[in-house]
């Protein structure tokens, strides 16, 4: 199963089979309960996650007591509070499996360690941040340009199977929607 | 003044002069007048741009014909359209120079090169993207959570200095308010 971290890698950079292995040494596999925390606010987020298997969200709980979700990690996506994880400091958010998952965890000090012996990984982690900043910056652009409509046929377009996955009221929660609300769009696009 | 940059590679990674010397070769200086255009909506984003001085923003028009400010830099800090600048596919942002600024800008082919000639690089933008996405989610978690009033003294506590250095319209952009509605409050807090 670690074959798919390691095929991810190598979208990135050059890594034979000796090399991907003492990566993998790093790491260590889990596997985590539908609606398990992996973090809860408060908490020092310990671990960096990549997804073999399943879907882990992040959220915060607001004012009102709601839950908002603000990410979404699938097959081969990474999720962390990053904030919280790189300056061990309390966080804010939760991280929560939404369908029983398999990942990959890696703790703060052996991830530094890891890009220390392993410089190839720096590169494979620049990308990683890069790619996940650009996806941040149109998220940013798309909640100030886009209308609450728009954006769940925005999301659906682009994602379309993702959007079949997932239970309804979380997609609702990501885009800032009550269940409500979405079931109404939901129907409308059939009609 | 390309020390700026010398000292803020040398916060993450340790570099000889020869190698800064080195390194600093893949860039070239520019000046740009206030309201300068160094990216226009439609262009492919051609460069990555650290400022040495001054400030530049990112922004986008929406349907309204407003435009609509996703991000600032200042000293130290870097600005490109990364879908645009590493896909090279057509930007749907502007960059601006809100102040007169000296840049460093370096263009997609040349940062290629300069990552696979000096590795140390790799870390460097590594911690840069890592930080910029952390800042990223937490603007998103921001435009979520807090009410309008609420981000103006939110970003008020954390940048004083640059709510005093910027034009008030353009934080009014920024935050998503109406520069009315950011003098109404500028009001509040003083009295």
């Amino acid at each position: 199963m670690s074959e798919i971290l390691k095929n991810h890698i190598r979208k990135f950079v050059n890594l034979s089979e000796e090399e991907f292995a003492a990566v993998l040494s790093f790491f260590r596999t889990a596997e985590v309960a539908k609606k398990e925390n992996l973090l809860t606010e408060g908490q020092i987020c310990g671990s960096n996650y990549f997804v073999l298997k399943g879907c882990l969200r992040k959220f915060f709980i607001n004012d009102k007591g709601i839950e908002q979700t603000t990410e979404f990690a699938i097959e081969n996506w990474w999720i962390t509070d990053h904030i919280s994880f790189e300056h061990q400091t309390k966080s804010e958010f939760y991280i929560q499996a939404v369908e029983p998952s398999i990942i990959l965890m890696i703790d703060r000090d052996s991830q530094e360690r890891l890009l220390e012996l392993h410089p190839k990984m720096e590169r494979y982690f620049r990308f990683i941040y890069q790619r996940a900043y650009a996806a941040a910056q149109m998220r940013i652009k798309y909640l100030f340009d886009l209308s609450k409509e728009e954006s769940y046929h925005a999301f659906y377009s682009k994602y379309p199977e993702f959007v079949q996955r997932i239970p309804q009221y979380l997609l609702a929660s990501f885009l800032g929607f009550t269940p409500e609300y979405l079931s109404e769009l939901r129907k409308k696009k059939r009609s």
